[in-house]
């Protein structure tokens, strides 16, 4: 069975993301990739330029999920069900990739990566906070929305909570994060 | 006037804080500080032999703030005034040290001598949610916890809330994290 240029490019930015959550993104080399891809530099280079080009390629796909989740928030008109859109997409995309959440809350090299799309991508920091209360939220819900997201994505991957299984994790984030911004229980 | 060596002591700390946001742990030398002081290396060497041990000294007198407030609440009996005491505590502990906060949220020089105090002190990582919700709480209180704990930390942070006063926060920071554990809201 002969692997693909698409299978190897997946399995690299899986081996990197690895790596990373080991050595972080600075102590990460293309070498280490190759080595631990048990290909050559070469191999790794045929798909990516520069350890920058991984690190992106590594986080982007999480990143134009959240985008895509804020688009389609943007065309709810209703508050409440805008929120309860925003919450479920975010706690089930922060739940899938566990693990890159780690890093990016943990590792400076990949955040200063994610930062830089980020901005590029029209501050999803800004808009994720008013698709849950509002653009004109007051300064009570404006707090809540942070300690909220920032509660969620971090507080969700503490070592406290890996023994979770995800579905498990889901729920009660979901909850709590319902809690916090004031919506009513879901009815499973 | 001449300063005592009390003086220099705080100022040296106030001042090392002062270049880790700007510079990181890591970017940040013994020199530096001595010329952002206008006082020689030596002067410095006075006080700590090693950057590791400002650094220390610089997160010290909150860590001990934390264990202190822990310390009480074990006495508390009542669940629901114990979790109000730690809301409170921990609620203000955080603003009054936003700064510092958020240095060891961002860099893992700082995070890394935090995390070595920390578990030197019967890990207060473990104590905390449990003072919160109880040593047998159900997972969803757990979770909530621990999104409420890094929420309010980390989230109480974030560059959207650095516009807003100590007082507001602390009040919106312990309304949300009260309603995040279940706990009623205070009369003010």
């Amino acid at each position: 069975m002969t692997a693909t240029k698409g299978d190897t490019r997946a399995r690299l930015l899986e081996t990197a993301l690895g790596l990373f959550t080991v050595h972080g993104v600075e102590g990460t080399s293309l070498q280490m990739i190759a080595d631990a891809l048990g290909v050559t530099k070469a191999a790794v280079y045929y798909h990516f330029k520069t350890k920058d080009e991984i690190t992106e390629a590594v986080a982007l796909p999480a990143l134009r999920e959240l985008t895509a989740i804020l688009d389609h928030a943007a065309t709810i008109t209703r508050p409440g069900p805008r929120a309860d859109y925003v919450i479920d997409g975010f706690v089930d995309l922060v739940v899938r990739n566990r693990v890159l959440v780690a890093v990016v809350c943990s590792d400076p090299g990949l955040a200063r990566v994610v930062d830089r799309i980020v901005y590029a991508e029209q501050s999803v920091l800004v808009r994720m906070p008013e698709m849950l209360v509002g653009p004109d939220a007051d300064e009570a819900a404006t707090v809540a929305a942070n300690v909220a997201l920032v509660g969620v994505a971090m507080g969700g991957n503490t070592p406290a909570l890996a023994y979770m299984d995800d579905e498990t994790l889901r729920r009660h984030l979901a909850d709590a994060m319902r809690r916090l911004l004031g919506r009513p229980r879901r009815r499973d």
